[in-house]
């Protein structure tokens, strides 16, 4: 069995903490378990190393995210990279190409696909291996999960079973409907949200590729992306398929993509260095910075700090946020590299002072243009001639390779200087 | 004439903004008129200039304050630097002596003393000199200046002068009262605040300090400071004077030292890089960082973000803030030094990266010890060897000195380092 998790998305209705490249899959405010935070793509790849840890994950993500995924799982991680935006079947068929030709998987391999757009319980992780052992035995071409609704909802296409049964033939999709369709659906059908979550043989991808792109090769799909049909996967291939399955998931599936939604899932609590008075009620704060919040009797807001900027809103404003934030949108300060992440201190417009993170065992090329010099001090950690204190300055198109022993912490100071004019 | 002006007091009721160097005088959230912010100091001293651009104001400040005064008010402000905190009395002695001795000022010169603790308007420091002129006039031997109250109070002293004139002799003082004898004096007595502004001669001052501390010599003075006695003004001087005027001034004098009294007096708007919905009202947003702050539908609150830290508090929640601050008090990452200032970026156990700002004309030693190693980067401004882009590096004692030509920020990163062990 192989997984494909997609990873995509923007990052205003979580702004100041995530951003375009940081989005809301990447944000760190999940308790690890250990005193730290982990992120909903973290705790997925977790959730299921913990259930089989042999199952190999491929990441399918935009060019903007490919750094952020390697950021939070490592250089070695399965991923392919969309070189632009298309829309789900392109982005599936990129990955299932790359399975075949790349990693080189059985055709009659089971795939699970799925994404981490809403946070769920280790019983969703579980449903994806049961997906992936109902392909298996040919049950059907294509198996769904369904999410048990915990009321009617406006939000989610439906499915309608044809029995209420743990696993069940699909009968119809229905598109999303109002709140009281959506309760005759739930009362009168068993009817379940479909998820976007699904698992087929990756023969019956790759043909589905043929048949839309005229193509199952990635050598072909990566060169022809950008003029791939933009088509979604329920369009090119769920509404084809007259022999599909359901399963049903009754644990937790909550929308973790707004701050209400995040407030709810973290029960109103404190991510980061937070201090909040006894008369604090209803509200979350979550800072990402490296100097205190303190919250006094504040109720039904959400507080939230991060180098982009600062955010203090009512719950009841949250939905507007995303148009808000236009008028103080700025070129992010805190992004994910593959090497570890960079978040910048300060900015003026002709320099730039960030604090690198190099994670052990990765190496970076610090590179410079003409007319720009970058400083760089080590702060903690160790690599190849370098230990806290090591200063290197490089500039005027100079290259300096970082091997990362251990964990590195870096300032990097970028600035743009007047270039001598040469004497005759 | 000749003024001295008292500068003191901590900084834990304007946190985040202010702390114990930069305390609430410092703080900058006074529109200047030319699009930027000035502090209370630095609006008093503008305000006399306004009125004569010769008086000298001499300022009596703690030694943790020295370096900020200066920030604000230039390298060749007069001032004296009490070597510990005494009370009123040690330091307007100190800063008589200073007057005396140093500057060689005529012992029958009117001198004027006041503190920047309020905000007033312009017609106060009018009032300032009027104080100088009854002095000179020989009215009295002290004047003090007498607010007219804007409703009855129990946070002031209050002064029963003589008579509702203008200029009154002083029949005598009160203990702060309950509201309801504040409002008996007021409406039965014509009784005034007792500010702690008051006029005398030179030559008054000294022969009060050569009585209470046996000297009036500076440099006795400054070499006993930590063992003179702990004595206030009102109680070495005022009560054992039969012979005092009271001058009623009846212009605004607001309370800006806390939260609260300086969102009534900033009208709840916004200082600094802010934006908010038209649902959020009855809210001051004060922003000392260069990242945004979003307030949307926040009512009845505060919201101050500065380097160290970040307030989000509801107004009633405010006359706590002083206890709970301590929860959340850290080294101060925002401080002003007598060259400029000094804002301290990122801070680890071993390293700290600051912003530097040096003011031109200035001239700074950046030092080192053993074992530290600090790189400067230049970013905007130029000196001395010096222009956007220079770099240097000194590390072990040794010193590095900067003359600013124009206004100069630079980024330093300080780090301890190892030492290499010596090679036999």
């Amino acid at each position: 069995m192989r997984m494909i998790l997609l990873c995509g998305g923007g990052g205003k209705r979580l702004w100041p903490i995530s951003n375009n490249t940081h989005s809301k899959q990447f944000i760190k405010v999940f308790d690890d378990g250990n005193g730290g935070y982990r992120s909903m793509l973290e705790r997925a790849i977790s959730e299921i190393r913990e259930i089989d840890p042999d199952t190999q994950v491929t990441i399918a993500a935009g060019r903007v995210q490919t750094e952020e995924v390697r950021s939070q799982l490592g250089f070695d991680v399965s991923l392919t990279e969309e070189p632009s935006r298309r829309n789900t079947f392109p982005a599936i068929s990129l990955a299932a190409s790359y399975l075949k030709d790349h990693d080189k998987v059985d055709p009659q391999e089971p795939i699970v696909i799925f994404s981490v757009d809403s946070y769920a319980d280790h019983s969703f992780y579980e449903c994806l291996f049961s997906l992936g052992e109902i392909v298996e035995n040919g049950t059907a071409n294509l198996v769904l999960m369904g999410i048990e609704p915990d009321g009617p909802s406006d939000k989610y296409g439906y499915i309608i079973p044809a029995s209420s049964d743990p696993v069940s033939a699909v009968r119809e999709f229905r598109e999303k409907p109002d709140i009281e369709t959506a309760r005759k659906y739930i009362e009168q059908e068993h009817a379940l949200w479909n998820a976007g979550v699904f698992a087929c043989r990756l023969e019956y991808l790759l043909k589905r590729a043929d048949i839309v792109f005229g193509s199952s090769s990635y050598a072909y799909l990566i060169q022809h992306y950008p003029e791939l049909k933009q088509i979604s996967f329920d369009y090119a291939v769920v509404e084809k398929e007259p022999n599909i399955a359901v399963k049903r998931y009754n644990g937790t599936w909550a929308d973790a993509g707004t701050w209400t939604s995040l407030a709810t899932l973290l029960n109103n609590g404190d991510v980061g260095q937070v201090v909040r008075d006894d008369q604090c009620s209803d509200t979350l704060v979550v800072n990402d910075l490296d100097i205190p919040v303190l919250a006094m009797g504040i109720k039904g807001a959400v507080i939230a700090a991060g180098r982009d900027g600062i955010l203090v809103a009512e719950k009841d404003r949250i939905p507007d946020l995303k148009s808000v934030v236009d008028k103080v949108w700025l070129e992010p300060r805190i992004i994910g590299k593959r090497y570890g992440g960079k978040e910048v201190l300060y900015r003026t417009d002709s320099s730039e002072t960030s604090l690198l993170t190099i994670r052990a065992g990765s190496s970076v090329t610090i590179k410079t243009d003409v007319g720009v010099r970058k400083t760089l001090t080590v702060l903690r950690g160790a690599g190849e001639q370098m230990k806290p204190g090591t200063i290197f300055t490089i500039q005027d198109g100079e290259k300096w390779q970082i091997n990362a022993d251990t964990d590195i912490e870096l300032i990097e100071t970028m600035i743009e200087f007047e270039i001598e004019p040469e004497e005759d």
